[in-house]
């Protein structure tokens, strides 16, 4: 089976221009077929706040309002999107920044809830696998904002996280996936104090084990389930690490390597 | 050769939710391949007035200074576009909305002028014809937002016209194109106080002679001038109408039609 990278970078390198550019110069250079997904950053929220539109979160999760999902279609699939894929192109890496409306890439339904109104959040329900397949194979790197859409044409705001993963998942039945959570720590830290306490390799025993002992992050526990739900669905390797350090994680030097079991 | 519709829509029915609702009704139903150029709209002028930035305009084009593109790429590459590819996908029609950056859809350079420093304006170098003529093939409706870019990386503003004009010129090698400017009016007006004025068929003999007599209405001079650019680069059919009229205009009863001599 032929490779693919699926890479995820969050709102902190996203937020730092110097940081980003380096990020998307390494990116660039990655041999072989690739998909990045971004996150969001802090510019939506400094958006709204000069606008006047006032953030709800509910249990760490913003809620998307009408004027919210305006603020981030504008800034997510607009600014931030753009922005990535013209960097990526004036490094001579062919990119298509897209969101999940665009070529149906991936649908969802708005998320319900028994008591929660979470607003403009899209759930995802599928993701086209033609339609990636067919950019890749026109040496295209999709860029995948993280907004997707359901049936009556209501945009909708998804974790970029899970965007990442349901498309490992999905893609996994037609290239051996690598997928990159790449995020401001050096990978899953025994001791979150000491930078040098990266855990090498997880599997889903140790997992048991470390959570059990409470010696995981409470923040690091939803991007680890997420990545173990990907390599218990056809993923073929997950790595977590540092953004500025792909080149590493890609070889393997650096980050927390998860596999197929 | 196959046919091919290149449809520019402008900013009076992208600012009037209603009106481009049903617009996009009647653009999913037509018939074959088709790609839709949508322009700016109010909102862009909108935001940078409640953000605080001053817009400049010189001859009736917007200066675009770094703050102002950041707006613009967000309001038409994000906003716009993402918007009208959602609606076009809930009336089945399946839409990839694009900036020129993206699939190097449309490659440009900075404005170079004597006297007037325009900012991050673009004048358009390349249209991708090879990408767009993938999509096509794909079944898909390609959306494109005002929006280009340099091998520099930087995004540039681009009037709609022009994309559309470009477009057409460089697609009219793989199909025979009929290019519609939807804008406010029925068509060209012999009277612009009289809607049914409108000039039906206009050669470059006719028009010559109208802009001699002077019965041609200044603000329509350039939008007549791409017309007939288009169609002495190979462009099949230019029809000048209102957006409403779409089904009529593509029909050949009412608006201005421009042909190929």
């Amino acid at each position: 089976m032929e490779k693919l990278y699926i890479i995820k970078i969050g709102g902190n390198i996203i937020d730092d221009e110097i940081k980003l550019s380096s990020f998307l110069k390494v990116f660039a250079a990655v041999e072989g077929k690739k998909i990045l997904i971004h996150g969001g950053g802090k510019l939506a929220t400094k958006m709204a706040s000069q606008l006047g539109i006032e953030q709800q979160m509910i249990d760490g999760r913003r809620i998307t309002d009408a004027e919210t999902l305006k603020i981030v279609t504008m800034v997510y699939a607009g600014y931030i999107n753009k922005n990535i894929v013209a960097q990526l192109q004036a490094n001579h890496c062919n990119a298509i920044g897209l969101s999940g409306a665009d070529g149906n890439m991936i649908k969802a339904h708005k998320r319900k809830h028994n008591t929660i109104d979470y607003g403009f959040v899209g759930d995802i329900d599928t993701v086209n696998i033609d339609l990636l397949q067919n950019l890749l194979n026109k040496n295209m790197s999709v860029v995948a904002a993280p907004i997707t859409y359901d049936e009556c044409g209501s945009l909708l705001n998804t974790n970029a996280d899970t965007i990442a993963q349901e498309m490992a998942k999905a893609m996994s039945s037609l290239y051996e996936i690598t997928l990159i959570y790449s995020f401001e720590k050096n990978g899953v830290l025994l001791d979150v104090n000491d930078d040098d306490s990266i855990i090498p390799h997880i599997n889903s025993v140790y997992y048991a084990e470390l959570k059990k002992k409470q010696l995981i992050f409470a923040g690091m526990i939803p991007k680890l389930d997420n990545a173990f739900a990907a390599v218990a669905n056809g993923v073929h390797t997950v790595i977590i690490g540092k953004a500025e350090e792909l080149k590493e994680l890609i070889s393997g030097t650096t980050g927390t390597t998860i596999k197929h079991e």
